[in-house]
């Protein structure tokens, strides 16, 4: 007989891929973008065991810029390795392509090779509140041992919305904050104008939260990679899709010259690896922006944190930790899946994202579906 | 005739001076710690034409800890690279000894190799709000371009002050940073139980804020170097001073058996060094610390962050930039003369702190003076 | 009238010139090849003013392999920053996208900023003879001082030859090393089965080296960046040329089953760009690599150098020294060249290569230049 | 009863010991150095299990330098982590102090976390010679795999040896490192003018080749700390021994003004470390070269390598791996082991090596023992 739990993660399971398959909303492969490798269920960083995603959206206000009233175009996204419940730290990497941004929490992450916590997105302005706000969460969560000797380096990053937003009017709160953790969960995840992402622009058009997974075939170990991007980074004259220029043949709507935008990607997986190892996927993502064209412009935040679900207990200070590490010569497919599912991430991002205008009338257009289609097709690069 | 503009700063100098002489407290020099090479007039970070520092330290409440309300040790401390006035940036470069700690903005100034803006300190769980503040200061100075295609990385570190303040009762606002900031000035510095190193522990003695300087003779260049700390780490155990074993010789009231905490070493130079060359001269801070004894435990965030005044302008955007670079040939007196400062800031600090009893009652010595000197016989090592 | 120096110039370059337009061997974009940008006059890394390459190339044997007896197929490659005559450092930075490698001599270059002669690579077993040879040929130009103290520190990388070189047969020796150099020469460069590249294998095709270059647009500088590669990495089934599936419609004849192989880049600019600018743009030969759908193998050593040959006499150690640097507020069109020419260098490098039987007779294809062009005209990428 | 084997080993045990102390040399703790913690059996590097050392020492000539004739004072020294018979790799991490000098292979350790062979140290301009000869000795003990698809990346680093050795005489052969390499052995390590330490200088005494060893208390789990220095550096007047100014107490011959030399450190420990914490450990060389009072001048390559030679098959490249990992928190008295084996290793290089007379009639006194027993007594810092 089967356990009644796993009946009921059998429901809970079809009942998301419901949802998921009852998204009006098409992504970049419903609309016929050729992507190598196989997605996971929810082709979402959460197809990794374990992971939840929460977003806080703030959308208000019209017009002309007040610095502190508006308009408001902004938020914050909340990626937790081992979901809300869960104090033990994960096994993480990072890297950066160009340093124009900021993650917080990367020097400890570094040197101890442990992520602890969740890593928060947001804007470029509001990285200190949620930072402050996530230590206060935790302490909420009663995480200070009983002498005190506590301390938390919370991982937060940003990419810059203010051609959108009112960056300069701190309108991210630590409730904000509080929120974005406490309504993380597993299953689908929004993209697009939602969270850290609502107010970005990715290549030109509007951008924002993205996201894909790739699975691995069962003798490569049948581990999952999910990557979850912040995007805002991008000259539309680059942007090729599929390997097709269709920043050239959508010019529509330029935003501005020069490259001046960012992107975080995140990176989980469920295979053993450890901390070097995970410092190395990292910068394979630098190999899926590259597919999309970019070229990791000067005022680019491209930073990139990878983390791994497996090991759980090797933060345990107690005794000696026993491991599990997959060897570097079966990586391949990890690395691979991490350029697949970044290069399907950011594009995902711009499908999900619709057209926004914010302060002082910027307006911002969504890529549109049916000139991505005809592009596609006239480069015979459309999924039937 | 001499202008006017020169008597008056030979008339504020002479002050300054005077003040820095009139100090009543004394420092290590002054209690025959043997120190090699040549301090500037201040023996302090500020030797450094240009460079400013600004404390807000706040102490209230004694007794039970009551989270958000106390009791407080702790505070901000502004390190400005131009003083207040300038919005120019200066070179730098940063180097980890022990990553258990936070600098925020590293990734920008790693890449860039401009730090932009004052170097910030306070306790680990403020460095949030201290960074966003930042940010707002720099707002209300104007700082923002017409466009607004502005943002902002503020460097922003920390130590834990956790056993003697109320750390979790986030009790750094705003108000304290702009003070900070806008209280900076040069001369003499304010060292011990002030600002960011209010409630700071260093070698089970109360530490906090320290600083010296190091000027170069003529043929070297004639540069000054300069170093302040926020000091926070070390086992009494392995404290050495002037090479002595003082830690052993001094047992009395230990705080505890294991290294956890850290320090903060920004380095200041007029030497004409590039982001490169900064980046060594901030690794050098490690041998310094090695001369005290320190082994950089686990628990420590040794970061440390050096810049150089020279080349004004050179992060201006318009053209090609006229730098100036001192050889690496010739920069081993700097090397040496950071080794030196930084081993007699962390004493200054020392010498400078007095007894603090905070949270729960507990309370950390200051280091005794009469025992150090005392010691400092024993081994034959005191100056008359 | 013009100086004769100039017209003895002008001819020279119109001779080499025409060399260029002789070769009988097509190059990427001979056979339509779309690539974005404007290339130098030889499109080639010695496009940069003072950049020399010299080849020596050993070909000998056939058939079964008898270690130390051959066959051999490897060879060496030389490039000069500032040319044969010239003891200049350069400034320089470099990069890794995946270790598995060698490039000896980066730990000085990425601690002084300085890159001191030529860069050499050869085969992955041969990198030790080559680095003391290189000592040799400085002793014989005179480099050492007259007191004696002098040192050099080569900068040697490799790739790895043993499908079709007898690799542990040590073939490369000094004679071939100081060819290499004597017969470096600004002017065309040999691409395809020359120097180091002789034995190389790229996305399963034959390999070698490759080289472009960009010139950039008068407002931007009209600065000139050249790229060369040493081209052994990669999975067929991978390839992309611009943006085109070009290893899967050619899956023919492959070689392995996983990347295995690594690829050197060389970047040349006389952009006046300091060390922590050059590091930069090392690392951006990566996103060329993603345009060509690497996802950077955990067998490949992906090591990337960049040097500047302006800030002639930067590296003398006498005085303070004046340097130009170009702001990083200009820096992205430097950054999109680096992008464009290495992803046309390794094209270039593969389309130049031929079809070459080695070791055991193993027999690797040339990219068949009819089918590629094919395959470009059914995604409708063909240039006409 | 006990089995044959363990008394066999015991035997050779008490033999080695025996050889140790019957010693001839005093060491520097026998001269009354005063050193924290407890050395091992042999107070060397090879007090970890397994660690064999290996020395080629070259002594021919004298007086006037004739390039490619001598005099001669130089050689190769070998450290095998698991002995020659292994051919398992340890984990291992690396670090830079200053990087004027030369360690190959560091590329791949970095990224991939292991260290595969042998760590050769020698003179800077036989670097090559001695990297490709360790790949020759490999294919001579049959490493290659049976498809050929093998090639090696040694780990070779130098100090420079050209004040008392014809060092562009290139008299390193590729006998010597064979017969460094089949000659490493387990038990006491010679010191001094010995191996790639033979010619060496530290701070301006004879240096060359030292060790020491610590063993940590069960309580903290009882591990070994191994360092082998090649000592090559400094300054005499930076010269502390035990925090004593050794240096300026000894002015006596002195060699050059300025810091010119270079120190490897190997760190060896059987604490099941990751590649991330060893990277840690190999940091921590710099503190115990900070006691010593080094300010690692721009001359000098002051590089350092750390291994485990625990989690033996973690680099079988099939299943997945099972690993030990000691936790972060556990770390310090490794930590400390380090600096304080670090410290002693070097002033025992100097206690070791004898005055020496080389190229030019050049001579370097050793650290006369007598003087260093006075001074020490001086400071009330002799052990009695």
């Amino acid at each position: 007989m089967l356990p009644f739990r796993f009946l009921r993660n059998l429901l809970l399971l079809s009942c998301m891929a419901a949802t998921a398959l009852s998204q009006t909303k098409p992504r970049a492969r419903d609309l016929g973008v050729p992507f190598d490798g196989t997605p996971g269920m929810f082709n979402a960083i959460t197809d990794i065991k374990g992971v939840e995603v929460g977003h806080t959206t703030l959308i208000s206000g019209n017009g002309k810029l007040k610095v502190g009233q508006g308009p408001v175009r902004t938020g914050v996204t909340a990626i937790l390795p081992r979901g809300k419940q869960s104090k033990d730290a994960v096994f993480g990497g990072w890297f950066t392509m160009n340093g124009n941004g900021e993650m917080t929490g990367t020097t400890w992450l570094e040197d101890s090779g442990f992520l602890d916590g969740p890593i928060m997105i947001t804007n470029t302005h509001s990285v200190g509140v949620v930072r402050d706000a996530v230590i206060a969460w935790k302490v909420k969560q009663g995480e200070p041992d009983m002498e005190g000797y506590w301390w938390s380096l919370p991982v937060v990053a940003e990419t810059w919305d203010g051609y959108l937003n009112d960056i300069n009017g701190f309108h991210v709160k630590p409730e904000h904050v509080f929120h974005a953790l406490d309504s993380a969960h597993s299953g689908p995840v929004d993209e697009g104008n939602v969270g850290g992402g609502t107010g970005m622009i990715c290549n030109e058009f509007k951008g924002g939260i993205g996201t894909a997974s790739r699975v691995l075939e069962a003798k490569q170990g049948g581990y999952t990679v999910g990557v979850l991007v912040q995007c805002n980074y991008g000259d539309r004259e680059q942007l090729r899709i599929a390997g097709v220029p269709v920043g050239r043949e959508i010019p529509e709507h330029p935003v501005w010259k020069n490259d001046t935008g960012s992107i975080i990607i995140v990176i989980a997986t469920d295979a053993p690896l450890i901390p070097t190892q995970l410092k190395r996927v990292a910068r394979r993502a630098s190999l899926g922006l590259g597919r999309n064209g970019s070229y990791s412009g000067d005022g680019s935040g491209d930073i990139f944190v990878a983390f791994s679900t497996a090991n759980a207990g090797a933060a345990n200070p107690k005794g000696v930790r026993d491991l599990k590490m997959l060897p570097n010569d079966q990586i391949n497919p990890i690395f691979l899946a991490t350029v697949q599912a970044t290069e399907e991430a950011v594009v995902n991002a711009m499908v999900a994202a619709e057209t926004m205008t914010g302060v002082e009338d910027h307006t911002v257009i969504a890529l549109p579906h049916d000139k991505l289609h005809e592009v596609l097709k006239k480069y015979n690069r459309l999924v039937k």
